[in-house]
């Protein structure tokens, strides 16, 4: 039996490090103890938590306190206040439109309202930090980059809020602005390990990249030979406007591997001689199907392998956990118990495992899994390899069950369950929704040319009509099912909750304007007007009608597969958001009123008097387009210009308008964002979908046809790649295990109480 | 020993079959004609093709005749011709622009010009048509679907021609030009095998385009609702231009889905008020980054299993050829041998073998390296296990040899071979020809602003430097390696060749123009004037600076991949010319002429004028930006159009444009051969990128660094799926021998003379 506590206590034994007992331990509190240990150490196991932090009582609580719901929530909810304060801080976002010709802010905060909101923001981060830094000792904080980053970020913060303040938010720079993404990282784990995966694919990258720079040079030079200055205006079209010099021809050409002035950038040069599309066609051919998919080839590449070396660190910490645990309760039990039995094979008392994991915070699904394994299999003591057999519940698939049908004896009722609880019912439904949707289409298109108020109210009619069936549907469903079973479907609920809202939709229409004694006009007066309203039952309808694509097998394999990606991508979707937000604050502190409403009014009255006056703005430019609405004067409209550059179509325009109201370099700020966002990012979602895809078709050709059910089941990361990951081996876990501070510590106080 | 004979006579001794025996042979001409059918056998086994024709001693010299070289050149330059055709063909693509504005055509060809040509193709088809069934016999031919398929198109297109040429070539549609890219496709097993992919690869797909058809439909009546018809003409813009009615409303959404309208679809909308731009941008990042990425998936999971599939048949053919080839070899030794051995293993001479090979038609490394290795390792007789290992050879990778340093008595050739042959000096080159390339660089962006005639002659002079430098290093590694060890290595043949193109210009230059008794004039006179071959030069040597790419290695991996995926994509390439073709004709029987040169004059003078006089000619359309050399007028511009049309951006201005100025329906067009294009081919493209370069890595990983040579060895389709590939079983093999007619033929012949 000390073999193992001995394993434990092996370095306390080698005598160097010295701790100090828990004060005034009574025998009982002693045992509630060692259960609560145990209890956080499966916890820890249960959510991928590194099992290195302090385990004596208070800190336990402490611990407990720090990971309990509401603790989380609230660190969740300033870190989602102070990245949201960017939309409402000056210059604020708050106007009807972003039009630099149009725009009025509606409301600028006061000097020391978001100063206000932000301090508390930082307390709270600083509360937190103090508490995570106590938890894992000084010694770990050190040495855990993260945490030191978190406080170097919280200290600048801080010094540039004192200073922000003290200049009464007249300051242009803020810096801490840029910073303010730290904190959404550095709370995720799982967007940490993507931000790892992504650093270590970088080295593949560049030898691509390397490959397009050559590829762009090369041609470039090319293309400068190729369209020299010559005499005739007409021949010298193209170099005038594409390559004019260095500069611009790079830039023409590396706007043309993303394709973004495909036809124009030839034009001129084709319009003289079909032979000069032959440069263009092998510049873009090659550059853009072969270089940028062989970039998606190798992110797809790198990342696969990388993503499943990080989940290796989750499942690692998972067993360390549970070893952590088992080997913390058989220490415990065998001192009670004073070496009674034989001792060859570790075992602890069934009765501890259930006290542990009664207390165990989980979802009581696998709790009652993980207990019912446990009563079943072995009689009265579990073994170490059994013990830790039982976590594997929690990587199994979760079935839903669903409440039994409630009886009636009315024949009546009988005869609804019978009708209602078949599939044709819904098919019926859908078809019923179907028509309903095809209803609406078709007075859209015959009245397609009137206007709101001009609509006659068929449209308002039959609506009536088809939300009557929809309620009729979901309450003689709600009859069959009863309410519990008819809750305990996804569908139900949202064909009942829009069927809901329509009703309210309909019946506050009818009150409002339709009894002879309403006070409103339908035309348009009233609180919102008329056609509104209807045009929000509309939608609502539509929208209903997406119930039926569980109803299609093939679809509803790709749906389930959008529905887990949007699950799993929440780390991918981080990482966008943290980019997205340094991006747009450095581009509002760098463009910010770049394009003035002066230089807006200027040529749009131009625009409006004689359009080609102003030779230089050829068509396709910024304000030709009446892009103006697109400009870095606030954040929201940063944001929507960052993903309209993401898109890729006619980035070209904001590159080139940026560079004429500023300098050439602002082409670096576009370059980098294209770079990062076009080329890295919708590459490493493009390497996702092909792995959760491809997981997930595997996974489902099992089970051709029949068990629906089963495409509905929750995927996560570390379940995806269970398959190419192997387990750790005892040893590994063990060694790991040695090395913590705090678990040597207590295993120490354990073997010392014995001795 | 007569159980293997009897397992292929098996179905003549049941005796329901009757054949013809060969006519007078004589013992010697037997044996040769065995020795003759082994070896047409074994070339099937090598080509991959199918062991099932003819073998009688007639049918094998024709069959041999067919597959020589001279024959499969003849054939595939007719199949090149007749596709060709289409540039010369009325509308003729000789013409130097094709701007509808400036178009005059060089030269037509006159009536029965290009049908003669094209008649002389058709009978080689016809020839060809007939051999080949002649070959594989009546039976074969009518299962195969693909030779009577061959049958009813040359049979159209002769009755097409006649009726072409009673017309005296005044007809509108020619089906014969549709139905050419037949040619190609037949003639190719490897594209015939992928459009079976590809075919097999739809129905996958269909779930997905169907559900971009619900999200499309879903949001374009979201779109018409939200932007119902309002009485404010600002407010109505977004209604006015992107959803009139429903065609243009899902046009605009369609377009958008491919992100080519992007910033514009949202302006006029998001001028408004802000909140319209999440409309846009949840339809745009939903479909085009998740559905459109999920079609990628699905591609490439679907197509990665099935080319496994359609390559495993390749494999089962050869071991059928190497089989047959054995049974033939074995029944005939052993009938000569008259049972003198233990006939429990089926062996035959290594005599015979050698006999075999040596009439082979195979390269001589792979010949080589089989007689060697049946030389080896069994004395005297070969069974058939090893016969088969045998041909695993021709899957080994070939390494290349080069021949052995000529050895000098000069000591100062001694030193010239010590020094260059050395890595460094590689190098040394690399850095002269970067110089070289930042030179002309420099110049070009100093010169950048003077006309060609004006440019000072620095250039010429500082290439000429560098030209004789390339020399001498040419000439230095040539003694040093001796000519035929430098002709080896293909990067002395890219450096060589290009310094002795350079020199040749060089001296033309300068005989023509520097020389003080020179006839022209430099500026302006001369055949060709002399700012264009100094730009010949200039071209050359950047394009000889590609020499750096092996030297880098991450480099060499990412270039080899594209070198590899260029050799092993032909059948992909062949599909994708077929697809163009189909569509370029389509296109030009359909629009010719649609857009008039007049429009374009009268808009374009219009333009010159008064921009904004025609109002309907917003910014963006297909007449502001001056596209008219993009049209369907002739074949060669279709092709451009096609391929602008396949990258996407700006395809809505032709979408538009032809909708306009024909009918409505013309969108069909565009959108089929964007579905073509952009989402079927550049979809396969991506999921073979991905597979050829994750297996490229793969096995690159192994021998880590170091051996170069190793990423220079070729990679076939076969080769890349050897890992992912069963060998046929025995019984397989059999069975399918078995159902073969000629070689049942054969060997009941063979048993026949037994007897």
């Amino acid at each position: 039996m000390m073999e193992r506590c001995l394993l434990l206590t092996g370095v306390a034994e080698s005598g160097s490090i010295h701790f100090q007992a828990p004060e005034e331990i009574h025998f009982h509190s002693e045992e509630e103890l060692f259960i609560q240990q145990a209890v956080v150490l499966i916890e820890d196991a249960i959510h991928y938590r590194s099992v290195n932090h302090r385990l004596d009582g208070r800190s336990i609580k402490l611990y407990r306190w720090y990971y309990s719901r509401i603790c989380q929530w609230g660190l969740n909810a300033g870190i989602f206040v102070i990245l949201a304060l960017a939309f409402i801080e000056k210059p604020s976002s708050l106007s009807v439109t972003s039009d630099l010709r149009f725009k009025h802010t509606l409301w600028n905060p006061p000097c020391g309202l978001t100063e206000v909101i932000e301090i508390i923001c930082l307390l709270v981060f600083t509360l937190d930090l103090v508490v995570k830094s106590y938890l894992i000792g000084r010694e770990e904080f050190l040495k855990c980059k993260w945490l030191v980053g978190y406080m170097v970020v919280i200290m600048v913060s801080v010094i540039d809020w004192t200073m922000s303040l003290s200049m009464t938010c007249d300051e242009t720079v803020r810096i801490r602005k840029l910073l303010r993404p730290f904190y959404l990282l550095q709370n995720s784990s799982l967007m940490k390990k993507s931000l790892k995966c992504i650093k270590r694919t970088l080295p593949g990258i560049t030898s691509v990249i390397l490959l397009v720079i050559l590829h762009l040079c090369l041609f470039t030079i090319f293309g400068m030979l190729l369209f020299a200055k010559r005499e005739n205006l007409e021949e010298d079209m193209e170099r005038e406007l594409y390559f004019k010099n260095l500069s611009q021809s790079l830039t023409s050409l590396l706007v043309l591997l993303t394709t973004a002035n495909n036809p124009d950038v030839m034009t001129p040069a084709y319009t003289l001689h079909r032979g000069f599309s032959i440069f263009f066609i092998l510049f873009s051919g090659f550059g853009t199907y072969f270089l940028m998919n062989l970039l998606t080839a190798i992110i797809y590449n790198q990342f696969r392998g990388y993503l499943v070396m990080s989940v290796q660190t989750s499942i690692l910490r998972r067993c360390m956990g549970i070893r952590a645990a088992f080997d913390l309760l058989h220490c415990q039990s065998h001192r009670d118990i004073t070496f009674s039995e034989d001792d060859t094979i570790e075992c602890i008392p069934v009765q501890t495992v259930q006290m542990v994991m009664k207390r165990v915070q989980m979802k009581d699904y696998y709790r009652e899994a993980i207990m019912k394994k446990a009563c079943q299999s072995y009689s009265g003591r579990i073994p170490r390899e059994a013990f830790q057999r039982l976590f594997d519940e929690l990587d199994k698939d979760r079935i839903k069950k669903h409440h039994p049908l409630p009886e009636y004896s009315s024949k009546f009722l009988q005869m609804v369950q019978y009708i209602f609880t078949k599939h044709s019912v819904t098919v019926v439904g859908n078809v019923v929704a179907l028509a309903n949707v095809v209803c609406i289409c078709i007075i859209l298109v015959i009245e397609c040319e009137k206007t709101v108020s001009e609509r006659e109210d068929y449209l308002e009619t039959v609506n009536c009509f088809f939300i009557l069936y929809y309620l009729l549907e979901m309450l003689l469903k709600m009859t069959a099912f009863g309410w519990k079973t008819y809750v305990s479907y996804g569908s139900n609920i949202f064909d009942g909750s829009l069927t809901v809202l329509l009703l309210g939709l309909q019946i506050s229409i009818f009150s409002t304007y339709r009894l002879p004694f309403s006070y409103w006009n339908p035309v348009h007066g009233g609180p919102i007007a008329l056609w509104e309203l209807v045009r929000l039952v509309n939608m609502l309808i539509v929208f209903r009608f997406l119930r039926i694509i569980p109803n299609i097998k093939l679809m509803a394999l790709v749906a389930s597969t959008l529905v887990d990606l949007v699950k799993n991508l929440r780390a991918f979707a981080g990482i966008l958001v943290v980019v997205y937000y340094v991006f747009a604050i450095l581009g509002v502190w760098l463009f910010k009123g770049a394009i003035t409403a002066h230089s807006a009014n200027l040529s749009s009255t131009v625009n409006s008097r004689i359009k080609a006056v102003n030779k230089s703005l050829q068509c396709g430019s910024y304000e030709q387009l009446g892009y103006w609405s697109n400009n870095f004067d606030d954040f929201a409209s940063a944001l929507v210009l960052l993903y309209n550059i993401m898109m890729m179509n006619n980035w070209n325009v904001f590159l080139d308008a940026y560079s004429r109201y500023t300098t050439e370099w602002s082409k670096i700020y576009f370059i980098a964002w294209w770079l990062t966002s076009s080329v890295m990012w919708v590459n490493l979602f493009v390497a996702l979908i092909l792995e959760n895809f491809i997981y997930k078709w595997d996974r489902n050709q099992g089970c051709s046809n029949g068990d629906m059910e089963r495409t509905n089941l929750e995927t996560t990361v570390q379940l995806m790649f269970r398959g190419q990951i192997e387990e750790p081996t005892e040893e590994e876990v063990v060694t790991k295990l040695h090395a913590h501070h705090h678990l040597q510590h207590l295993t120490m106080s354990v073997s010392v109480d014995q001795t």
